[in-house]
């Protein structure tokens, strides 16, 4: 059935807006009476009707609704530098959307080359995953912020960093505690600097490997959302 | 140091071919006396000397060789459908060989809208992530073949069919033996047919579930790679 997202849905009519409305009635060529299924972003999966097929104002009831919908028991934040190749960042968002995650935040880093992201953009990226792997909840996209500003107000359980610099470092499987919120900082091409990590270290971050791979950033990100979420399957 | 790809490396000299020679001397200036590193795809991973700057026949000598470098602990091939946009699946291949895999079949299924692969552009896609991620071992990528010729013929000590049909399924890590030969199936977008499915169990292949996301096709076979890898780490 086809899904749509209604982030702003109160109560039980939703008219969809400009655009979903001329895609539902003009692509999906969907009539009064059909049904869809709606979600909200924060975990409300709906089943609807379409009352009215006006193509630029298409309104649907709600027939029923589940809360919590595949509702996650941990809770990630991953801040992560966004590539010089954006098509890399906006594949870690799909993928990660995919995968699972909660939060994210693009860190501009020393070595970033890249210094901005086009929030509406990766956003629009991030809901597209949403639709196509139907979670009711959807990540949230912070603004971009540097690296030391972030390190040092960020908040967490765990807070891990994923770095190459030679040193003792964990995996994230030892000593893991299930259903945390965790945060993991990823760094740019050419790493985080000595100097960003010795004061993420200072702010209480744990220094992790993520195995002997040499990953692209990107990559490395897509494996600390895949190594989180598995160990609290 | 810079690293180029030499498959075909025998004894202490090599010559780069045209490409590679130019690749060499004009764009990365390199000359008589400066080092390089090698790797033959077979584990060989050498340190080498330019003898010669010739812009069109660069010859090198080994000065050092390793065997078996960064030898992985178990055999992942995994069987994929290849996805409708291309990119994907050029996508999944560039990650998979960052993670880890040995070997990758493109399956033809009944439900695949892509019926063709171009084998010489995605080893290209490989090789160049086997050189960014220093890997000694090229994945070795075979020409496409319809599913019911792959499975007739498919050897390996644990074979996975992973697919989204409601029926008994286990996880990956369930009875997991490591280091042992694996090989996945992964199915085209709108999954395996039934009677694929049935025709897979028939051939020895355990159904496995990759956890409650719903996936995309690349993105379920690197969620196959990172868990086979993980599980063997």
């Amino acid at each position: 059935m086809h899904l749509f997202y209604t982030p702003h849905i109160i109560g039980e009519a939703y008219q969809l807006d400009e655009e979903e409305s001329k895609h539902c009635t003009r692509v999906l060529r969907l009539k009064i009476g059909d049904q869809v299924h709606l979600i909200d972003g924060k975990g409300g999966f709906f089943l609807a009707e379409i009352i009215s097929d006006h193509p630029k104002k298409t309104t649907l009831r709600v027939i029923s609704v589940e809360r919590e919908y595949s509702k996650r028991n941990h809770y990630l934040h991953i801040a992560v530098a966004p590539t010089k190749n954006i098509d890399r960042f906006e594949w870690f968002l799909e993928k990660a959307t995919e995968i699972g995650i909660d939060e994210i935040t693009p860190i501009i880093c020393e070595r970033s080359e890249r210094k901005e992201i086009k929030t509406d953009r990766s956003n629009k990226i991030i809901t597209s995953a949403v639709k196509q792997s139907l979670k009711a909840y959807h990540p949230k996209l912070n603004h971009q912020i540097t690296f030391k500003e972030f390190v040092k107000q960020a908040f967490a359980d765990v807070k891990y960093i994923a770095h190459c610099d030679e040193m003792d470092k964990q995996s994230i499987s030892s000593g893991f505690i299930p259903h945390q919120n965790y945060l993991i900082l990823i760094g740019p091409e050419g790493d985080f600097s000595p100097s960003e990590i010795e004061y993420a270290l200072q702010n209480g971050f744990v220094p992790i490997t993520l195995g002997s791979s040499r990953l692209r950033t990107e990559t490395a990100a897509l494996q600390a959302c895949f190594e989180i979420n598995y160990l609290n399957r």
